[in-house]
This record gives structure tokens, C-alpha cells and sequence, in this order.
């Protein structure tokens, strides 16, 4: 982690023009488009014996859920492709990424495909480019006294991953989860023009709170208790620990944004989670009163 | 090589958006926006001992040579870095994008930065976004009877790879050729349109003259003693053997495109190379006649 976080350090440095956000936002605004580039790599970001067509979504879905938390319209994607000689994974790679773009309604328009030399890693990078509806909300916009939501369901990626790798039984929605997220591209949409910071949920809500908070200057104080989680996630466990534990996972791809006002008009119901406050942090708190920070507070990655 | 093309074969089959252009050209067109997408890999396109700066500075500017091909004034990159725990090198490789960046005049607007796994190799890629000054010339424009030109000399990254490796000894022209190759995107606005196909030369002249007369569904004919050579190029040979070598070699980064009418108005001159003929494929002559065609029209990665 600590390469990415100098290496974002570095970049920042260089990323002067007004279009990159300083680097501290999911995607780029430049005019009305809105450009993210988010890579996976086998081993990192997947398991080697994930299905292809599923790397493929993912690989699709990351990057559009970057798009839905700025509100944006999908306009198109590139793709960077460094694979193996494995003809069978690749075929199936391509059908997925295809079939990928289908569901979710963007079209290929073009990328780089290189063989990686003996032994490296498979190595996946997306550009997604999105038109904006209205205004692009930033990570940095909320204030003092906001309300805190999330839209989607928060953990199920993360147990998903562990019923993936054999670590535990659980039902297969889970291992769904984890392997094709959605992006909330509709109701990024419609939630646009009502926030006052919005991001996407991809390492962790507390993390991504804590986050949104620092990037808008203030504290963050979350109900634990209110986080949204779904059936399948409560049924392996609904008690702190596990409310923790969905909360400190990553990859959920659901959308966290703050709100001076009552939302309307949206296509299903985002959860109130807590409030933006003056006192710099995380406040963490359940139904049986305060809850210590835990130190880890989402996924991080190895490397 | 297969593998490449392989992929970009299935690739085609779900790149059917209009924009993608068949993923045959160098950029795909999206109204007035122009977007590519290339990677480069150690160990594949550059050596694990090029100084760090001359490889950022190679990966932008591959991808605005694909920008200069299309006459479109560059708005931004988003980067993709797979890079290791080499601090020195990674502090360096953005020390060199930021100066590529300023250099060439193109904002970094955003991307994402993974560590590889130990022993992988950096894996680079690099989404640049144009904005059409006209109409977009494709590859695949090109009539019989128009003329064949090169903007830019070809041959010099080629023997400045040779040199760099110590396979001979060189001019230091030749080395900075190859690693600083710099994309002559006023040229390609200037020339965009007056031109009925234009590609940028990456893999040679010879392979990317036949494949853009092969898109355009016509032959070619050559003129080798035509192909413009800088002087540090013909210090190191000038018989029709180096002229092969120099017309075989990639990373040229000059612009090939054909053209009806004379051209006009241009901050340089191009160099009528040959022309587009009714019979498929290349014909090749020099001063003292007709030239075989040589088995291997390019640089082909290996992989």
C-alpha cells in the first residue's frame, strides 16, 4: 500500500490541472466529461482461478461505478490488456467483456492487448468515459451536519471473497457479489444534482467515510448499526463483530454521498448511515453505545 | 505476436460501435473526441535499464503520436502504472511523466497505481484523449494513384534500440530516438485535412504502409531510396541494405498518410515515398531496380 500512497503523493504533485481533482476524486472532469482508469491485477485484485468472464465484468464494473458516483452517462470504455498465452481464459476474457458491455450498456471503442513475458501476472486496466448529467459532485463538498448515506448493500463482496478463497460457507449471492458488482449508474444519476459529496464504496465504508470526511474537512460519525447489509450477509452473522466486519471490507461498489436535504426521486432507497461533524475522525457508535475504532479500518492491498 | 492478434480478432467481434472505427485505426472517434489507449511493458517495449524518465516519456508519447495520426490536439492522459517497490525508479518515472507531461503540452488528468507482485514486471499504460480539429483521417481512406508520404525520418529508434542494447556502436542521436521519440501532433493537424489516410509508423514502415493500404483495400509500391534517414541514420550505412533495416525497424513515431491533391501549408516538408496501386500487397524498388520484399516487414513484439 505504502507504493500507492507515495505514488499518489508523487503524482499529485504533477496533476496540477483543475480537471484531475488533485488526484483526490474517483474520476476526472474535464468540461462535461468525466474520465476514470482503474487497473486490476491477477493475484492483487483477483484470484488466478476466478472465472475470466467474471475478471471481465469486474474489470467493467469498477470503473462505471467510478462513473455513477460522479453521475455520469457511460459514454464508452478502452481497454488495456495484458495476458497470458492461455487461448482458453483469453477467448473466454473477450466473451465476458463483451457480454459485460452489453449488460451494462457501453460500448468497446477501442484499447491495447499485450502478450505479458513468461511468468507475469495477468494485467487489466479500463478506461471509462462518461458524459455528465449536471453537475459532478466531488468528494469534498459535504459540511458540518450533512447527512451520511449509502445507496446498495455493504459486505457482501467481502464475505463473498472469503466463501471464494474456501475461508467459509456461504450462500453463492455472496460469491455474486464479489464477482459482478453493479454499478449504481441509475441511481448515481438521479442522486447528482442532491448531494453535496458523493464517492464509491470500494475499500471499505468506514475507510471511504473517513475519506469523504478529510477530503470536505471535517468529522464523520457512523451507526453501525444503520449500515445497510443483505439478507445473504446477515444470515452469516448480525451481531457487532460482523456489522464490523462487513463494514471494513472492500469492494462493495455501493455509492456513500452526504445530503443537506431529503432525497426524492430516486430508483430505490438509499440508507442513512450517520452525519458529517465538526470534531475531526471517525465517530463509530451501535444500538449499545460507542464502538472503538477498529485500527483497520478497510481493504487494503498487498503489495 | 499471436497472441495479439488473436485477441484483437475477437476483439473485433465485440468492438461494434462506430467509434471503435473496427478497431483498425490508431484511435477511436467519438464525435469530436479522439481516444487511445496503449501500454508498454518491461522486458517487452522498453529495457529494465532504461533511465525511468525516458520511459514515461515514451509512454506518452506513443499514445500522442495515435493523436497526432488523427490531427487531434491533445486534452489529457489518465495513466495506469503497474510499477514495483523500486522507490528510486518510481520517484523518477513521475519526476519524467511530469516533465513529458509539461513537454508535450498535455495535462495527466487522472489513472491508478497498483504494485505489482514481486518479480513482475512494470506494466504501463497510458489513455490519451484529443479533440478533433476536423474531420478525423482513418487508415483505411487511401485511393489508387494517391501519393505515399512520410513526415519524420524512419530508422533511427531502431538502430538507437541497437545501440542502447550494445549490439553496435552509434551515434547518441540515435539512442535519444528511440527512447524521447517525439509525436509530431502540429504536423498531423496541419495535415488531417489534406489527407485521404494517415497512421503514425510504430512498427515500421514497410509493415504499417501495407496495413494501411490494406485497409484502404489497395497495394502499395515503394520507393526505398525515398524513405527520408536523419544523418546520424546514414552515418552508420546508406546501401539498400541499411535502407531495409531502417524500413524494417519499429518506434519511428513518424506519420505515413497519402494524399490526391499537393499538400500545403505544413510546419515541415513530408516525403513522397511511393504511391497506392491497384495490385494487393507491397512492391518494392530502389535506384537500381525492383527490391525483393523482405520476410519480416516490422518489429514484432515477442511474446
Amino acid at each position: 500500500m505504502t507504493l500507492e500512497i507515495d505514488l499518489l503523493t508523487q503524482l499529485r504533485g504533477i496533476a496540477t490541472h483543475p480537471a484531475a481533482r488533485g488526484l483526490m476524486d474517483d474520476a476526472a472532469v474535464l468540461g462535461d466529461l468525466v474520465l476514470t482508469h482503474d487497473m486490476i491485477v491477477e493475484g492483487v485484485h483477483f484470484l488466478p482461478d476466478d472465472p475470466p468472464a467474471d475478471v471481465a465484468w469486474k474489470l467493467v464494473a469498477v470503473n462505471l461505478s467510478d462513473l455513477a458516483a460522479k453521475g455520469a452517462v457511460p459514454l464508452g470504455v478502452l481497454t488495456g490488456t495484458g495476458l497470458t498465452h492461455d487461448a482458453q481464459w483469453n477467448a473466454a476474457f473477450v466473451d465476458g467483456l463483451g457480454a459485460a458491455a452489453d449488460a451494462l450498456n457501453v460500448p468497446l471503442l477501442g484499447g491495447d492487448t499485450v502478450a505479458m513475458p513468461a511468468g507475469a501476472p495477468r494485467t487489466l486496466g479500463l478506461t471509462a468515459i462518461g458524459r455528465a448529467t449536471g453537475p459532478v459532485p466531488a468528494r469534498s463538498g459535504g459540511a458540518v451536519g450533512d447527512a451520511l448515506y449509502i445507496a446498495g448493500t455493504i459486505g457482501d463482496a467481502g464475505l463473498g471473497l472469503a466463501v471464494a478463497m474456501g475461508q467459509m460457507a456461504g450462500p453463492e449471492a455472496l460469491v455474486m457479489a464479489y464477482r459482478r458488482p453493479q454499478p449504481l449508474l441509475e441511481m448515481g444519476q438521479a442522486l447528482a444534482g442532491q448531494v453535496t459529496a458523493m464517492m464509491d464504496v470500494s475499500d471499505g465504508v468506514l475507510i471511504d467515510a473517513l475519506r469523504l470526511a478529510e477530503a470536505s474537512g471535517v468529522g464523520v460519525a457512523i451507526d453501525l448499526d444503520a449500515i445497510p447489509m443483505s439478507e445473504a450477509a446477515l444470515s452469516l452473522g448480525r451481531d457487532r463483530a460482523a456489522r464490523l466486519r462487513a463494514a471494513t471490507a472492500g469492494d462493495d461498489y455501493a455509492l456513500l454521498f452526504t445530503s443537506a436535504l431529503p432525497l426524492r426521486d430516486l430508483p430505490g432507497r438509499p440508507h442513512r448511515i450517520g452525519q458529517l461533524v465538526r470534531a475531526p475522525g471517525l465517530q463509530l457508535s451501535d444500538g449499545a453505545g460507542p464502538v472503538p475504532v477498529p485500527a483497520r479500518l478497510g481493504w487494503l492491498h498487498q503489495g
